[in-house]
């Protein structure tokens, strides 16, 4: 193990709280600079006392117990999208990017490039717990890995969904990679592992804490091209990954469910305010994260409604017209029995209407998008 | 009864697809030229055709009979919001401001400025039904009046609300006001004319028909302030209704629902696109119709979320911060017992979280708007 990686081993055990301010220090002086001098018994910080009782000959062999490998950053499996955590986050003095990773399972976190994170909350709904399966089915389908944190409720549906896919799915820990919480999800978090990985910035023994979970959820949004938030009450630990994506200019996308429903009201609030793209389908997140063109595309409309709203004389014009060359008004009235000056009310209404337009002059045709054409 | 109001009248009565010509003559020629003209029997147009079948003694004896009025513009009572039914409608040749309107019950529309339309599907489920009761009672317990048009579903159950709150409802019918459609909500209508009244711009006896539905739904639209729409399925006629709101500059607002449900498509479409501003009750309809200030208000967000995203570290120095005066680093040590550097980092990232400020330079205290304060 490279000097480096023990540093970085080290400084990850020590950074209980995921202090900004070591990973500045780290960026600033180096890994194995500010591990010597928290090592020397010379610094009296909180994160000095903790550096003192780290052992790394445990630490390495524990890591190698429990089968996981320890990333630093410059790894070939590195993820590329936690080099967006920089020093400017706006959630004060948290996070930056992790001075390591403990993971688990086949993933190889360098092409979660497409995964997206479905996330929201622990006391879901049947509802939410049915659109988060369906969804994490819809994606990983598709080949886009499922982010989640592997907590009850939403977390754990979207893992489900997308292993019931057959597909990969990654589960982001608050704890040590060594006993999974919460313990009701242990079974479900270890197919989560085999069928993608669990990630965590903690060594292996390290429980989680309510500080942890925040300093996770910055990394379920990092590792994530879009996040998508499936249910969350007025006060919601989905609003703080959200945060965390929408500081990182990731897209954020949200159910909609019914008002009645206090689990829908932050969804429906950050897509009031236009913070999140309300989405209704799996196939609404791909049209986000996989767009055929610029725009996210708009809901099938039927071709039939401008036609719908003709006047039943200008339907009998527009019915009346030839459908490939022009036409002038004293044979259009010899076609539908109609004055002049009836038809050419008529007709002008039809060219603002875009079905037809006047080529050459005092004649009529049709549109190149008219749907008779 | 003046030439004006008799000539208008019958223009109403041979008007039968709310053709946008008819309306332009009227505006260039006067309600009397074209009335004369079309009764000289030198036209040639259906709508001379219809115009010599009108017989206008029976139909003002038939207004009196079924208890309705005639109102033409300039009216004290006529409703200021249908001027803007402009000619450069985006919809076809449908519409224009009407040439008069049938009314009973005890309404004024010149005061249906505050109004707020509520419509939705008539293949409703209890959600919506639910909703749109709940939001009838919310508008007018504030004193909006209700606007739909009496359909089944969603616009019954509107009406419902208004009346249960002893408040002001109208319904705007697509047919004349002798027999109110559909024929099992006749009783309902019937509540909603004493309620506030019904409107409609066909002559008592005409039957309502397709086009005429399409016709109505522009005065939904121009007779509100605001439409709301509940429940729409992919294909629904509260489209048409919506894009007659938009085209004439009124807000539009929308009820998600489940994602699950075939009927909130239409309002997911039209929050999802922009063209609707997502509301889940009553006090955001409010919110956007009697504004406080010029924004939409925000959800209520809790105050202590950015202190829960502290570090322990931060959270430590924050709380040893004295409530109204400024403090050393020095000081803070010996309360904190951390060092220097460690302080400094945290004081820099509660300042970037605006909760302190360093004032004057080398002292810290909190910000105005920190919670503490």
């Amino acid at each position: 193990m490279t000097e480096e990686r023990t540093a970085r081993m080290g400084l990850a055990a020590a950074n209980d709280a995921g202090d900004l301010g070591l990973v500045k220090l780290v960026r600033d002086e180096g890994a194995r600079g500010v591990w010597d001098y928290l090592r020397s018994g010379r610094g009296r910080t909180s994160i000095a006392r903790r550096a003192a009782g780290v052992d790394l000959d445990a630490l390495r062999r524990r890591t190698d117990e429990i089968g996981a490998r320890f990333l630093i950053p410059g790894d070939e499996q590195w993820p590329a999208g936690v080099g967006d955590l920089t020093w400017s986050d706006p959630v004060g003095g948290v996070g930056g990017e992790p001075l390591g990773l403990w993971v688990s399972g086949p993933v190889d976190l360098s092409t979660l490039g497409k995964a997206v994170a479905v996330i929201g909350s622990r006391a879901s709904t049947a509802y939410g717990e049915h659109v988060a399966a369906d969804w994490g089915v819809g994606l990983a389908e598709k080949g886009h890995v499922v982010v989640s944190g592997g907590a009850y409720g939403i977390d754990a549906c979207a893992h489900r969904g997308a292993i019931a896919a057959g597909g990969v799915t990654v589960a982001v820990m608050a704890g040590g990679l060594a006993t999974f919480y919460p313990p009701g999800n242990s079974a479900l978090i270890e197919k989560v592992k085999h069928a993608g990985g669990v990630v965590s910035e903690y060594p292996p023994d390290h429980p989680p804490s309510r500080q942890r979970f925040l300093v996770r959820n910055r990394l379920i949004a990092a590792l994530s091209q879009a996040t998508v938030i499936v249910e969350g009450a007025i006060r919601s630990g989905a609003q703080n990954t959200v945060n965390w994506a929408l500081s990182l200019g990731r897209v954020v996308m949200a159910a909609p469910g019914p008002v009645t429903s206090a689990m829908s009201v932050t969804p429906h609030r950050l897509i009031r305010s236009g913070e999140a793209i309300l989405v209704s389908s799996a196939k609404e997140i791909l049209d986000v994260v996989e767009p055929v063109d610029s725009t996210i595309p708009d809901y099938p409309r039927s071709p039939s409604t401008l036609i719908d709203s003709l006047t039943d004389n200008q339907k009998k014009v527009y019915e009346a017209l030839p459908a490939r060359r022009s036409i002038c008004v004293d044979e259009l009235s010899v076609l539908t029995g109609e004055s002049a000056l009836s038809l050419l009310v008529s007709l002008t209404n039809l060219v603002q209407a875009h079905l037809i337009e006047e080529s050459p002059p005092g004649m009529w045709k049709l549109t190149a998008h008219s749907s008779r054409q």
